[in-house]
Formats: structure tokens, sequence, C-alpha cells
């Protein structure tokens, strides 16, 4: 692997520092090939430093005192945050700094400056944020778009689609993945205007696989590829799965308590059941990338742990690694 | 109980009288004051009206050979399903012939039939299906719309709220039900302008115990009696959560293969965990209420079996015993 500068703003998400900067530590050390540039509040970033000799020459800090609050609007962020952590590594991605970015902070705000600063592909209007998830069939299937855009007109989410085909022929090397849009019903007749007009747009589009409309109970069977929606739809959606595992996991320890037996077996097995779902667990899956820029940008869970954490580090050095923007450019020339 | 007479639509659904005659047959055997009146093809029908000499006076077939398909647009099942199934049923509740009717077809033509048919109650422009859904802390969540309407604006919103508010009210004796919107976040600043403006309505609504906006995974925790969004987000949210059960299902006893002495002890846990899992079946949720309409309109799942299909005939019952429309109807007098 060649060297690759990762610009991370230390201070978005839930947990700020706390939990970013021992996060990078641990990637680093995991990665010897890899620099980090921390972004954010050196006095907040400071305390969590400690025994960093071995990794000392490939991280730096660049101080900032100015955040995206989860309360910006993204217009808001984009005018007043100048000097933000938010922006300051966009803007290192955008100046050749670092080759990719990480932030967990408001989706909106990472979003619009993002689209500003790095600016979209040729024949992208708005980027999307695409997220991999597990399916029953033991391949992910790629979702998108997962917040970035809470309403789509037909021709984005057709865009969508192209991007997200490209995506999954790039990092699974799918030769041609299926592609579907998610609706209330698989018949033509089912849907909103702005579906049923993408729907007409990928018909017509003989380069994209575009198997039809799918339903949410077969987003997690593995019988698409890749998935298509607005950000309204899908980071609800997204936000379900994680609810339901949840909530199903809490009854089955429940259910565990009744009768004596049945609480003896639970101990045998409740193991088990735990690691079955946490392969669903969504901090396996931390890290959505932006797609659609002219820049690796990747977005962390903002409640996400150190472990959740490391896995979008990595999310956003593999994307690095793969040039993901620049391949996914070449397919957008020859499909648009 | 008083004795309640249900038009049945029997042929609505993936499995027609197969399903609907039979769950019939077993609610009226467990009902000793319901009636139901089965319309669809008699020829169809006839084959599972097999020893029905204990019940035979509560129930008579109407028949009519003509059905609404699943791929009937609204409009074109409204203009030219006039002797179809479903449409009967529909007249049976307008013109008094029966105290609810049931449907498992297509729910979009259910609607526009009923809203033509039995007209909205004073103040509510669209009817909404409302479902009700299982929760952590034991109470159930009204979620509302299901799939009725595809998009809504925020008048609309406003009106599901209300008549979520009063379901709850009435069916679960909650004198202030918790009602939330389904967003993206629950910053003021999130969503779409549907939802937001929505929010500002029932902000200004002291009558509505509105607790602001509510994300995917807070659905399942009981955190809300009430849920509301647009048709297109709730068909999806509910398959989505169908559908992750499913999933996580599959992988539990795809894990259990794995290793003899966890093979052992799944086979004695694993009916434990399906009966966890039941609870969440879909199936013993069965039955949506199409709300807002002048009379009561049940849907069930299209590929509802047996089971499944009687839970919906025991809610358009329960719907029909506590006159659901008139206390709607009441309590949005003093609402709106």
């Amino acid at each position: 692997m060649t060297n690759l500068t990762l610009a991370l703003d230390a201070m978005g998400g839930d947990n700020g520092p706390q939990v970013s900067v021992p996060a990078s530590l641990q990637a680093l050390r995991f990665n010897p090939n890899l620099k980090i540039i921390l972004v954010g509040d050196q006095t907040k970033i400071s305390p969590y430093l400690t025994d960093t000799k071995d990794i000392q020459s490939r991280f730096t800090v660049i101080h900032t005192d100015e955040v995206v609050t989860m309360t910006d609007r993204p217009a808001q962020a984009l005018r007043n945050r100048k000097n933000s952590s938010m922006r300051k590594v966009i803007e290192l991605v955008r100046d050749g700094g670092a080759d990719a970015c990480l932030s967990a902070g408001n989706t909106g705000a990472l979003m619009a400056i993002s689209k500003v600063l790095l600016k979209t592909l040729p024949g992208i209007d708005r980027p999307a944020l695409i997220g991999r998830l597990p399916t029953s069939s033991n391949k992910p299937v790629y979702v998108l778009d997962l917040g970035a855009n809470v309403s789509c007109d037909s021709e984005t989410l057709f865009q969508f689609a192209v991007m997200g085909s490209v995506v999954c022929e790039v990092v699974e090397q799918n030769k041609s993945p299926t592609v579907s849009l998610l609706n209330v019903g698989i018949e033509e007749i089912k849907g909103n205007d702005q579906v049923q007009q993408a729907g007409l747009l990928l018909q017509e589009s003989p380069q994209i696989n575009y198997s039809g409309f799918i339903e949410g109970h077969e987003i997690y069977s593995g019988s698409s590829d890749v998935i298509v929606c607005d950000g309204f739809v899908g980071n609800i959606t997204l936000k379900t799965s994680e609810g339901i595992a949840k909530f199903l996991i809490a009854r089955l320890k429940k259910g565990f308590t009744k009768g004596i037996i049945v609480r003896f077996l639970s101990k045998l097995v409740t193991p088990h059941i735990e690691s079955v779902f946490n392969q669903m667990n969504p901090d396996h899956y931390n890290g959505a990338s932006l797609v659609g820029l002219r820049g690796v940008v990747v977005k962390s869970h903002g409640n996400a742990d150190k472990v959740a954490f490391t896995n979008a580090i990595n999310l956003a050095v593999t994307e690095a690694q793969r040039r993901l923007p620049e391949l996914i450019s070449e397919r957008l020339k020859s499909i648009l």
C-alpha cells in the first residue's frame, strides 16, 4: 500500500476527541503507511495523545476551536463556520493535503460544505450518502441515499442509481450489479411520481442492470446489489433496521428469564446469539461515503464508539487507495 | 356483545378464498354473535364451505365474478370495477348491510373506493392506514400512514396526527397519547418541508400531546404512542421491519449449525427463540384500519395465512363494536 493521508474531524459526533483520537491512534498502529491529520481543539485533543512515541511521526494536529454543531443548518454551516474542524478537513482534501477526510458531525453540513468545496463529478447534481449493509445471501447490498438529500426528483434518483452501480462494480468487483428502486410495491403503478419517473429513466438505460422496484422486506434478502431511494426514506429505513434489531435482542433476553431450564440454556446460548446480532450491528458497518464528489468524504455514525470509528477510518483509507472518485468519474463518462 | 355483520372480500390478497373462507368459518365458530357476508366468485368460494351446518345461519355468499387486481390503478378500480368483490363489501357498509368490511386486496383501490363511497369524516381530507405495532415497553405504538397515501402535505400529516391520537385514546384508553412525527433527526432543522410544517402545526395544537420528531430507531422503543409519516415512508418502514426480523432469524438458525454443542443447544432453545420472534411476526399484528372514513374498513396483508386473516377479522369486529368512526368523529369535532 502506498502512503495515504487522512484528514480527520476530531470534534464531530456525540463523543468528539474521546473517541476520534483513540480510534486514530489504533488505525495508525494497524496501518504503517497511514498518516492522520487530526483537526480540532488542541486542548481537547491533547489529553488523549498519550504513549504515542511509536507513531509520533505519522500524525499532526491542526488547531481550530470552531465546530459545526448538530443544530446548524447546512447553509449556516457553509457561511458561518469557515474555521470549523469539518470545513478544514474538506479543505485539506481539496488542496491536496489529504487523500480522504472523515467526520462524525452534522450530515447536512458535511454534504453542503463538501459539495461547494470539492464540487460534484461531471453529470452529478447532488452527492449521495451510500452505505454497505449485510444480507441473508452473504453479499452486501449498497443503499443510497442514506440521508444527505431529504427530497430528490427522478433525475437525482437516476444519478444515484448510476453511482450506486459504479460503486458496487468497483468495490465488489461485480461486473453487472442489479439495481432496484425502493418502493411501496413492485407493480409499475406503485409509488410516488419521483420513483415512477426514475423507473422509466432506468428502463431506458441499457448500461444499468435495472431490476425494477423492490419493497422494504427485500432490502436484506440479497435479491438486489444496489438499492436507491431518497435520503429521507433511506435514513429512516436504516435507523428502523437498527431499532428493530435492538428490539428483538431485548425481547430474546427478556424471554430467557422465564423458567429455570430456559435460563440455564440461555447462559450457554446467549453469547452465540449476540455474536449473530453483532454481525448486524451498525458499528461493524459504520461509515457511509458521500459519493459523487471529486474527493473521498466519509461520514461516521454520530454515536460511534472506538471500534465503529476505526471501521469508518478503514473505509476512508480503502476508498482513497482505490481512488474511488476517479473510478466513478470514468464509469460515469461512459454511462451518462 | 351485540350482533355484528362483517362484509368480507373473499377474493382479495394472494390466496383468495383458500384463506379468506376458512378464516371466516373459524371466526364464526369463535364468535356466536358474528355474521359474515362472503363476497366473491361463488364457484371459487363453495369448495371451502364444507361441514358448515353449525354456522349455516350466520353466513351468506353474494356472488360476483369481478375482482380488483393488484395492478389496477385506484382510479381504474373506481371507474371500471363496479361489480368487484371489493366494491361490494364497501357498498354493504355504506348501505347499512354490514357494520364493517375487510379486504386483503389492492390498498390503493380500497382507499379510493372507500373514500368515494363512504366519504371522509368532517375535517379529514384523506383516510390513512393505521397499524398497531409491538414495542420494547410492552405497550403498542400506532403508526400511520402505512401506505394509503404515497405523498402527503403538512396539513394531511397534521390530520393523521389528530386521528392517530384519537384512535390510541379510544382503543388503548390512553387519555393523552404522545404523538411524534417520523423524521431523519430530532432537531428542528431536520427533515423535508412537509414534516417541518406539520411540526409547526402540531406545536400550535394544545389538544394534541405532541412530542416532536422521532427517528427510525425509536419506533419500537415505546417512547411514543403514535407515530405519523406519509404512506410511502410508513409502508417501507413496516416492510423493512418484517424483512430485518426474517433476516435475523435466518442468521440465528444458520449460526446454530456450526459446532456440535451449539447444534445440540439450538434444538432446545430454537423453539423459544421462534416464540419470541413470533411476537414480532406481522401475522400476529395483521390488519390495518383505514381511519378517517364514515365506516369501518380493515385491510389485511395480501399474503396473510388463515391465522393472520382471522386476526384481521377480529380487528374489524372490535372496531365495529366500539363504533370507532363515530368516536373519532366526536373527538375530531373538539380538536379541529
